[in-house]
């Protein structure tokens, strides 16, 4: 390539890219809404629970506090609870007694998930709780251990800067229709599949 | 309900959830291999760099070392990156001068993602690093500012037990191909589409 054509090349693309500048300062622009939001991470692939966290840390990372609520996993300890629970502005709750299979108890995972569900509601009333995680929550309603009613106006009702990660597959529509960001993760490949077991840091 | 009905319904569930168990316990038994995993983080919809950052939280909670290089966002402070660095064992380049339409200076993009990828390419070789974070690297391809041949050797050469994560839109095939797990969020719904500005602890 000559020294004139990679000029060229350059021209051309600062001529593209400010002319996109001008579009996304203009999108930028006309986003002045300041909210709560309510954000569901559904679909079957891999990155659920794992983006919540991100989140979690982006919250404490402002000095602000966040709360998550785990209703289904056990009571296993693991990497991301390790870490977050030496910050003073983290809540962690581990509510659930693992999986459906695990326990074999419908009555017990009942109990546990009203039990949890009562503490979410505590922080899905406190203004000081920037960020509330609801980890594995669309299980709640799949299995019909809590329903609709039950959680839908505990959220709506929450602080108006208050923020609320749903995740978990299958997340029912009413879920889907109240949020404001949805996101799908299709599971294209997965390592397990491959007869990998769950590796520290990336699965637990 | 009666009792007996309520009774019926708990014992087809213990008998539906303890046949399950054999079936996943069996899948469990079988993911025997321990491996340093590719994965592929793609997709338009929100959670990808929140995902992998929720990976180096679960990392760090091990004691382990964990290593990001932002490949395409600015120098801006960011709840993440505030909370991660105050960990010994957390490596945080930002490589990028911003998205191409901010810089508007190819020349200067390409020296910088160049830049950035010979220092990911310090970690990818130092075995002691358990996570590397490649965030927004799918864009150094699609935009060719780096080849494939620039970054395959490196990663397919890293330590037997490291983990890397690529994030962004539209991965190059290479990279789905060679990765274990790949996951592509699927942007369902978004906030900033009804006119919500990036909210702290969410968005950064």
């Amino acid at each position: 390539m000559t020294g004139a054509d990679k000029n060229a090349i350059n021209l051309r693309h600062k001529t593209r890219t400010a002319k996109h500048k001008q579009v996304v300062d203009k999108r930028i622009a006309a986003a002045k809404v300041d909210k709560g939001l309510l954000l569901v991470i559904t679909g079957n692939g891999k990155g659920k629970s794992s983006s919540a966290f991100g989140m979690v840390a982006r919250t404490l990372g402002y000095g602000l506090k966040a709360a998550v609520f785990q209703f289904i996993k056990g009571k296993e300890e693991v990497g991301e609870r390790a870490y977050f629970v030496r910050d003073p502005n983290m809540r962690w709750e581990r509510c659930g007694e693992g999986f459906t299979w695990e326990t074999q108890d419908r009555d017990r995972d009942i109990s546990a998930a009203r039990a949890g569900w009562e503490k979410a509601k505590e922080a899905l009333a406190d203004p000081t709780v920037h960020l509330v995680v609801l980890d594995e929550q669309t299980y709640l309603v799949n299995y019909r251990y809590l329903s609709l009613e039950e959680i839908m106006p505990a959220i709506e009702a929450r602080p108006a800067m208050q923020h609320v990660v749903i995740t978990g597959r299958a997340a029912h529509d009413v879920f889907v229709e109240a949020a404001d960001t949805v996101s799908a993760i299709r599971d294209v490949k997965h390592a397990f599949r491959a007869g990998v077991k769950a590796q520290q840091g990336i699965d637990l």
